[in-house]
């Protein structure tokens, strides 16, 4: 059903921008959901505009459609991601916009939920509304690698960040490591965490760094503030790995009051532990990250947030779970004898290290940003 | 006598950025000279250009005025670097400006060459040519890094190259290089080989790679082949550091009937190698690659090119004698185990490691490029 972009005008082009433009501001709330925004235009005019906030608020189309009013009737609606078929938490859009009177629906993309894949399109046509799909199709795409990865492998969409020397160094010989990265560097991260479903490291991690793991809205972008209002932070899911039960209920990670799940193969006792901290004990396994993963992608959760040293880094890139490097390096050299980025022992041949895809690359205050993809992606 | 650069028309920006374009076609030949360009102006409109290809043959000036000839009187001269006062292999130019009748002449800057450094503009002021000079200075500055440097310091401008993965690594264990970043990665090295005075390196990696160290006109950019056609193919003299005098007369460095020497301290028998293959023996000491930059600058090498190993760049940059980093660095990861980018074995401490300053930073085929500059330069 995907269109040429050609049969697209001009006018659709600019409302399904705007759609995606609405879409983003949910996207550091709507987890489990994906991120999707909705405008209805009659006569070249807008008449409502909305995007989905929450998982049980309402989705993009009933925002709009109830901005709309009368309005809808007539209207074309502009969705990022193809109306839902189903009755879920709220009732299926795609019967609410048949009901509004819309004449004409596009969408973005198709929705890989399995509930809806092409249903909600079909759904549409079969009332007689006009359907099409394609457009701004891979802007649409990047608003949701998350819940998109999680449709379509049931795996959640895997971010890993790394800060860095030139030479690829993450501390000294002595372990000494903050800041290698300025200010500025530790404020972009903010950001990744904030859109994150979860935030993963280890016991080691926390540790040594005291990490809160947490997002801190002071330091959010200022752009990202006058979205994502300070009332309506979400906290990210905290999931430690933590073997050898080495975690105790102290320190910056326990000081603020949101989720935190040990994770580990072996049963600990939780008292002393607060009720926002659980365990989750999973089976002893070679393959323990990616059944970890394919644990929390049942648990609905999205994208996972990595902040962790050379061993799981490695671990996950060797077991080929990451999706997405996002490296900040500093311009300073930290010699040889300073700690490596990442452990791969069983990489032996120049010729078996994958390359990876250059996606992005800025200047962040002194430092540099590069992001990476895995070439299949 | 700098000039604030609004008392500048917009013709005379235009005139001097077309002189600094020509001076960048002198870039690959001059040494030890400047790079230099000359455009004569009268009425709005150019009657002569010129740069300076090589020791020995005209200066830009006398290009320029060459061909202007009789169209030179009354006309303004722009000249990238200040003219010439004093009588060398060529005549100086203040003087030829003078006879030629130019009555005004914009330099972008001071020629710090002591032989120089302000007498040229007074000798054209002496004579009644109104002179000024600042234009496109910054410009100016970067055509002739190694020159400048020269005559300031004494020393060569070193540029250091390196080839690495992502997190820092040139090598695998086993010593497998050959090779990490891609084909225009290394295409790109030889724009900088062909400029530079000098290419330095070792005599572990001539011999671990067989090294030519080489311009290979080939595989240089179709736009600088245009402007630099191969039968003017100037070979950088190579510098290969052989402390134990292991490089023997074979391989490809040998190859190439072009100059090279071979350095230490203790002086070889030179038997079997050929004519341009030369000794140059320094005097041990605790400063050897201090003292043999000091030495290089003396021979009038105005910029050295370093291709080595982890052991040479530590060095160079624990000595503070890398001006610029140039860091191609490929889509990969080698892991912790894999070698090193520089053996820094005196830095123990985060805050003791200089931040450097990124100046460049570009994409690549599927490499990317990033050069660095120390911050006090």
């Amino acid at each position: 059903m995907t269109i040429d972009s050609t049969d697209f005008s001009q006018e659709d082009r600019q409302f399904m921008a705007l759609a995606i433009k609405l879409a983003k501001r949910g996207r550091f709330t709507c987890t489990p959901n994906p991120a999707v925004g909705c405008v209805l235009a009659k006569d070249g005019k807008i008449v409502g505009q909305g995007y989905h906030t929450k998982a049980g608020e309402g989705h993009a189309e009933v925002m709009a459609m109830r901005e709309a009013g009368e309005n809808a009737k007539g209207a074309t609606a502009y969705v990022t991601l193809e109306p839902c078929s189903h009755y879920g938490r709220t009732p299926a859009c795609a019967k609410g916009l048949i009901e509004a009177g819309v004449v004409r629906v596009v969408a973005a993309m198709q929705d890989p939920n399995p509930q809806v894949a092409g249903r909600g399109l079909k759904m549409l046509a079969d009332a007689g509304i006009a359907t099409s799909i394609g457009l701004l199709e891979h802007e649409a795409e990047q608003l949701n690698r998350g819940f998109l990865k999680r449709m379509r492998t049931g795996l959640p969409y895997v971010q890993l960040k790394m800060a860095m020397s030139i030479d690829g160094r993450t501390a000294m010989a002595n372990g000494e490591s903050q800041w290698i990265t300025g200010e500025l560097a530790r404020q972009d991260v903010q950001q990744y965490r904030a859109m994150a479903s979860a935030i993963l490291s280890t016991s080691k991690t926390v540790m040594i760094d005291n990490a809160a793991l947490t997002v801190r809205w002071s330091q959010l972008d200022p752009q990202i503030q006058a979205i994502y209002p300070e009332e309506k932070l979400r906290q990210p899911l905290r999931i430690i790995l933590d073997s050898q039960h080495k975690v105790l209920p102290i320190g910056r990670l326990f000081a603020t009051e949101s989720p935190i799940w040990l994770v580990s193969s072996q049963a600990r006792d939780m008292q002393g532990y607060p009720a926002f901290c659980e365990q989750q004990v999973l089976p002893e396994s070679s393959y323990f990250l990616t059944d970890l993963f394919t644990f929390l992608g049942k648990q609905q959760l999205n994208s996972v947030w990595v902040e962790a040293g050379a061993t799981l880094a490695g671990k996950l890139i060797e077991a080929q779970l990451v999706d997405e490097l996002i490296i900040y390096m500093a311009p300073k050299l930290l010699g040889d004898q300073a700690r490596g980025l990442c452990h791969l022992p069983n990489l032996y041949h120049l010729a078996d290290a994958p390359l990876w895809q250059l996606v992005e690359m800025t200047q962040i205050g002194e430092d540099i940003k590069l992001v990476y993809r895995r070439p299949s992606l």
